[in-house]
């Protein structure tokens, strides 16, 4: 494999330091900015980062990139995603934006149940496409590393296939056996029987972690607590959607059984944000689902200031946030969450690498990471957060390999 | 000129009717849409529309546009912006996110007055240059008409070079000759003095409408009378901006003087409302501006229902709205104002070619209208509001010409 070397960079930007999550203000502030620079890659890894004044001859067969005018950063690492769904809900959106109730909108056939139907329908091989058209935006809007969940199969033939095709295609694959109890089952305790005794195991070899939807009307924290513990015991990462609607007891079960996130955590009060501050629990935020659905912003702030790991997500789905787009969860985060651009730059790459467990190989742009680049257009990297709603992705690294 | 037909569209959708402006909830929710459509454009017009099965012989030289799988939907109307500028303000946005009170902004240098120092150092073939960028960005976003104000000149020279450069770039002009006091004066009063004196006779012979910035730290209401007074005497159309943070009195202002719309109004009440809705002036709405402040969304539900003229757009600009897309805006109307997907349609289309005073050029796809038309990479156009971020502007045609 050639290696690539990208020249004439405006700057080369990066989360600074070695650790595998930062915390705190000061630590998420702190960027490695090269100006004037270059960045080498050499069999899919990041060989050099450097000023172009320093840089040297290179050996061996070299394809070279002309980087002039644009800034360099980390491939985007999208860490929360529901990427993998069959039909559409784009006909509940105009019911909910034309102020439909939640009623309505059942009666209108929308709900989640309504995504698992055509999920299920669909076959593994319709899964897949859906998962490559999705994977195609990711990439174009500059996410080079993406976690997908399952959750819409909710039957054991399409909970495996949604996993499968997610690996596949170069994911983490999260398998969210507990997103809502099917039409089949009476109630959530008799869908848990069948979804740890018949999907967990196979499920086991396919995910690299589990995830549950704690929340009034999906699951209790008793149920919660069976299943992390279940998916534990198999092996798996443990992950949890809580505090969405309602603090109900999320976060203390998290850092109970050692889980490596919380997500969403809109209605997240001082003594939530003070228990992640004091765990190993990375905080994933969804600025995207709250806008959505119209609830407030989760505490970042105050988050990132006691200490908590804070990572950034879409939850790119086809019902709260039918948004692929990282460029604008960093823009809302900035503007809706007072972050800081920094703060943002490693919520979405470093941080959310370490919830997926590959902070050693994604999330900065360093010797030894993959290399997996995004060039902004703009000699400015931080135009990606500032530019609401703009497009500067000017080309996507994979695995040191130009995309487009 | 060849025509040119563009086949085989999965839909071509188009606000209903043919007045100049849509009001109230049922005409703003009228849709024409043709299934299995075409679209011919014949010398830079909309000559038909219609079913691909009723399409007969097209006479002549016919460039034909496949555009299958495709929405089609009038090209997009983006009434408001301020998208002449120099100088860059991702520091100031950098600093705003991280919490810099007001204060901390102004001393390092940020706020309007750093636009005014930049734009005036730029000369009229740099504002050009800046405004062939920001318009690439907008036209590949799917806006075809355009207006762009003036208003950080504020000194003779500069604000009739902005003028003209939106002249020349095909745009609506507006002189928004009182949208600051620059620093070489002491007073509001005594800048206007100047400003209708020494500017006025030639920006009227530019613009096509003039706009005041009515606001505490602006201009007040007395201020504001003055400056429309005299535009309209000079043959301007008049529009206001008001009710940004204040209610200041702009909205029975704009009634009585006849403006064509006042602009903001995330600070007005439900008798500004009841104002408006009696009234020929439109709304014109900016999410974007508040959402990057943090203000409260301006009250669309209620605009719409009681039946004002409402219409959607960017505000881009580099401090408060660094966005020039109207499909974020279309997403944001839908989300965070409870505005319908067909609503917000006619909001950037037939009803913000009315407050530019083109309703009968722009905003439709209809016979006789310009040939400006979008074309989206879905088969169903409300995934243009519904894909938060996302990209689905497949080509822009203008004056019956693919742009891309």
């Amino acid at each position: 494999m050639a290696k690539l070397l990208v020249r004439d960079l405006a700057q080369a930007v990066s989360p600074a330091g070695t650790q595998a999550a930062l915390r705190g203000r000061e630590a998420m502030r702190s960027l490695d900015v090269v100006e004037d620079a270059y960045v080498l890659c050499d069999d899919g890894r990041i060989a050099a980062v450097g000023r172009m004044s320093d840089l040297g001859r290179v050996e061996g067969e070299v394809e070279e990139l002309d980087g002039s005018g644009c800034a360099a950063i980390p491939g985007l690492v999208d860490c929360h995603t529901h990427a993998v769904f069959a039909g559409s809900r784009v006909g509940e959106f105009e019911l909910r934006s034309g102020g439909a109730t939640y009623e309505e909108l059942h009666a209108a056939g929308g709900g989640i149940l309504s995504t698992v139907s055509a999920t299920r329908a669909a076959g593994e091989q319709g899964l897949a496409e859906a998962l490559a058209l999705h994977r195609s935006w990711m990439l174009a809007s500059g996410t080079t590393t993406f976690e997908a969940k399952s959750g819409y199969g909710l039957d054991r033939e399409t909970e495996l296939a949604m996993l499968r095709v997610v690996r596949d295609a170069g994911g983490s694959p999260t398998w969210l056996g507990a997103h809502a109890v099917p039409p089949e089952f009476d109630d959530a305790d008799a869908y848990l029987d069948f979804a740890l005794a018949e999907v967990l195991p196979e499920a086991a070899k396919l995910a690299e972690a589990a995830d549950v939807f704690l929340e009034r009307g999906a699951f209790d924290a008793v149920q919660a607590r069976r299943y992390l513990e279940a998916c534990r015991a198999a092996g798996l990462r443990l992950r949890l959607h809580a505090d969405q609607f309602t603090e109900g007891g999320g976060i203390p079960l998290a850092a109970e059984l050692g889980a490596v996130s919380v997500d969403h955590l809109e209605a997240t009060g001082p003594d939530g944000v003070k228990t992640l501050a004091a765990s190993d629990v990375a905080a994933v935020l969804l600025p995207v689902a709250a806008l959505f659905l119209g609830r407030p912003m989760p505490p970042a702030r105050a988050l990132v200031d006691e200490g908590a790991i804070v990572a950034l997500a879409t939850d790119f789905n086809p019902g709260s946030a039918f948004c692929e787009s990282l460029p604008l969860v960093a823009g809302l985060a900035c503007t809706q969450m007072q972050m800081a651009p920094a703060e943002v730059l490693a919520a979405c790459t470093v941080n959310a690498a370490h919830v997926l467990g590959r902070a050693d190989r994604a999330g900065r742009l360093a010797p030894g990471y993959d290399a997996d680049i995004v060039l902004l257009d703009a000699s400015d990297w931080r135009y990606l957060p500032y530019h609401l709603g703009g497009n500067h992705i000017a080309q996507v690294i994979q695995g040191g390999k130009p995309t487009a």
